[in-house]
């Protein structure tokens, strides 16, 4: 099965990157607004098993942090994706590496660099058109992160929440 | 804010009921297959944190239980919704009890009946002709429930998960 961890931000943020993905998302209905802080792998029912313990594990030594959102960026050249781009606060950078080490699959691909994908999968045109206008606009999300969630894809390419980790609050 | 709680079958199930809602059902979109065990309610910020402290207490006194779907139904004539029945195990509906009585918001407005929607606002000749063909065919999944999902909804009327609650499996 084909499992991915992500982090949904607030009501708020999530409704805003709607606003933009209902036009510009093809992806708009296989899951809702997220930061993927590990990219989809593969695992059996035993290994899951062992990867939860680890989760558990990364998100009991991790503390609540802030998020900040004040502008959009994009992949291009590589692609034309267009993203609510997440400041890399140090405590979301280590989070990510924590998912990648010891008995976690060693899966990511490119450096990490967080964001809420909000267009993807654009006409060259519709591209300069919408990141034009958009990378003018200021944001301004500010908001604390306390969890993340592990998702499995079913057949159709939608993710359902497997289970939720909460980091450590005291 | 708007809140439900719900059961995620597995990928298995998940993945038949969307062989038909894909062609039957237009919240296809909103959510993944689910059995619904406690119908939206409104909550504050405040309110929300006081049920999710009574939701880890109702889940810590819950054991995981198994269920069964053998047969669709339909709620016809009341609305022509179809359906994967799931068999009323006892457990369940204990779980659906508790989580309207004490400091939870007591909301449910029809008796409980747990399903799987698989087909919702059919035409007359529509529903007729699908529960039809679905009445006669026999379903054989079995399967252990071992936790639950808070879920809110997005201004665009998708649900995402909030918090997995897991049952004591001592």
């Amino acid at each position: 099965m084909k499992y991915g961890i992500v982090i949904f931000p607030s009501k708020e943020i999530q409704d805003e990157a709607n606003s933009y993905r209902m036009r510009y998302d093809p992806h708009y209905a296989l899951i809702t607004p997220h930061i993927t802080i590990k990219e989809s792998f593969e695992a059996d029912k035993d290994e899951i098993q062992t990867i939860i313990q680890e989760l558990k594990s990364v998100a009991q030594k991790s503390k609540p942090f802030q998020i900040r959102i004040q502008k959009v960026s994009s992949f291009f050249p590589v692609t034309n994706t267009i993203y609510l781009k997440v400041e890399p606060a140090q405590e979301l950078i280590d989070l990510n590496e924590r998912l990648h080490t010891k008995n976690l699959p060693n899966n990511q691909t490119y450096s990490f660099v967080p964001h809420i994908t909000i267009a993807q999968k654009l006409s060259d045109d519709e591209f300069a058109d919408v990141f034009g206008s958009l990378k003018i606009q200021e944001f301004n999300f500010e908001e604390e992160i306390d969890r993340f969630q592990l998702m499995y894809q079913l057949e159709n390419g939608t993710w359902t929440v497997y289970q939720t980790f909460t980091f450590d609050k005291e």
